[in-house]
């Protein structure tokens, strides 16, 4: 059975998410669709591209990843079909599948026939995207939707940095928790670092523990988080709230160099 | 693989939902289900007939749309089940599937056998309806459920009217992003207006565009929408509050009658 | 094909969810999924529990059940999974089954090769709670996961009470419409009480109802749940908001006691 994701920005109040699921499935009938997200706030590219990048790994091998965070749809931005070695992917050309590109074929779809007729040119989720996806959960052929690109768009953004005694970072997710995901990779905390002091938005912890229940209350402490990055956690409440800290803020992890 | 789309007012925090889905999955197993919404706002059956209206046409012929929006619950309200040229869909007789009149064959389904004992006489969703979509979706006669009825209820509301140089109609949805999609056909605006104006809450928009980014930054417009009718839009912000306008308000659209 | 039904704390607005029907679709592919909710408060183990219960029941028998409402994720609290007349269920053993126990096989899973290797030690969810799900969906044998355990954690609160001419009970939900649903078993109120009246928060009802529609506008009644215990409502009107009462607050229903 041929396996999609769902990814948008359309919210779960409008038909918006069902006529794409609808329109797939008249053209993919048995197709199974699994949502991603749909709360992804309006025109968040970022954030979508966050989601996508930690959710699909976690999908078989031959999964079609259909995601719609669209604020260009009907400009002359373009439309992105790849394949990839764990599947493929299908949306709009503006840096949503940055964290997808490797390995990545991706086309520029320029099939017209393909494309439902409207009305209006404010939903290519349905209208396009759909029966693009369709295509590949079909199994047809990538390269008859047109030519392959070699420079879809990419979110660009600062790397984490480490140098001695010190990491520095950013805050890329806030979560349900209020969990604060950095894109420092854990792996480069040494196991042995003390006088630990991780620093946001002014605020300090000085713990790392494993899982949020070592926590102890009140305290903010630093953890290695489910994407393999650091994460900052207060036990059973929320940290971004308390130490008001948002996304894209940054984050400094410093220890002491202890002479050995 | 039979079809059911979904849609309710239960929202995602009761056990309500799943436990519709769960009968259905007892009563028709293997059956696809697929949520249109359930966010409609608690009794606002208009929303939920406009959300069926917009989202049923996407679906394969043959899926069943089973919809309950029912404040009436356990009253003497009837129990619907209708066969039409797309499918056929079941819900409570109170104008939630007035879009999807034409053409149907309804049906009052009166065959108490087929109906679990509850408990309760609240939970109509799953005692009653969820076995009369399982019986549709097994394939079984309609006719058995009971009489055919011509009398289905319907939403009533001044349709949008025309007249030289003016168009009248209302606000029937607000979209997430804060679009105002109204009822006024797209295809009455002459493809040369010029000195277009469209009015709704004391605001006024100048400017016709094909999509979104087409808007100036903070200026409204007004396009073709999804569902073949004119939309007011802001480009990247929620117009629905920088005007304070809602559902149902009036919106008009006039221009100069150039002479040729 | 495989049914399983899944609730957790996680939201829907990260990539959680997806993660974790990812991975039970690679590792038992075909598998039906039906959400219960997600949007259980954040560590609210009560309503995760009271919403398991609920739903349970509706669905076929053999549907597996994976709940994770988990504040303990990542320290020594053991990980369960269950065979039960219904089916069997999969999560942390911290009371959320408490519903579930009636005749459950209960397993500690300590088979630590099922597990996946993370990253980090805060997403059970996926690492290892999905993996096990997909054991008991492929129809594997439970015994290999671990010994049979007697004493799963079990949520304990005052049961309801009678006695002559009074019940005494507890709000333990208030859905999204704002019934307050009882512990109260409907059956305990007698068929005819004269001199009705429901009390909670210092406020009164003094009707009994078969269904909504049946009570006078901006008053509160009672009436026998979609669970079988008794429920408060406002006709189309929030009543918890109205009275100012929220889950745990005590319930007495009191009426005179005819002679006969």
């Amino acid at each position: 059975m041929a396996l999609l994701t769902f990814l948008t920005d359309f919210g779960l109040t409008d038909y918006y998410v069902a006529a794409v699921k609808g329109t797939v499935l008249r053209l993919a009938p048995g197709t199974q669709i699994v949502d991603i997200s749909h709360d992804v706030p309006p025109g968040d590219i970022a954030t979508g591209a966050f989601l996508l990048g930690a959710a699909v790994p976690s999908f078989p091998i031959g999964t079609v990843h259909l995601a719609v965070v669209d604020p260009g749809v009907g400009s002359r931005r373009r439309l992105l079909a790849a394949r990839t070695p764990f599947g493929g992917w299908v949306g709009p050309d503006n840096g949503l599948f940055t964290p997808l590109l490797a390995d990545a074929r991706v086309h520029s779809v320029e099939r017209a026939g393909l494309f439902l007729p409207g009305p209006g040119q404010t939903f290519h989720g349905r209208d396009r995207f759909a029966p693009i996806a369709a295509w590949l959960l079909r199994g047809e052929p990538i390269e008859e939707l047109g030519p392959e690109v070699a420079d879809p768009v990419r979110l660009t953004g600062d790397p984490p940095r480490r140098s001695s005694g010190e990491l520095r970072g950013r805050v890329i997710h806030v979560d349900r928790y209020g969990n604060l995901v950095t894109d420092i990779p854990a792996g480069w905390l040494p196991a042995e670092a003390s006088g630990l002091r991780a620093e946001a938005g002014g605020h300090t912890a000085t713990r790392f523990v494993a899982h949020y229940q070592q926590i102890p209350s009140g305290e903010a402490a630093l953890l290695s988080g489910s994407l393999g990055t650091l994460e900052l956690s207060l036990n059973g409440a929320d940290l971004s709230r308390a130490w008001g800290v948002a996304r894209g803020q940054e984050v400094s992890v410093t220890w002491r160099e202890d002479r050995k």
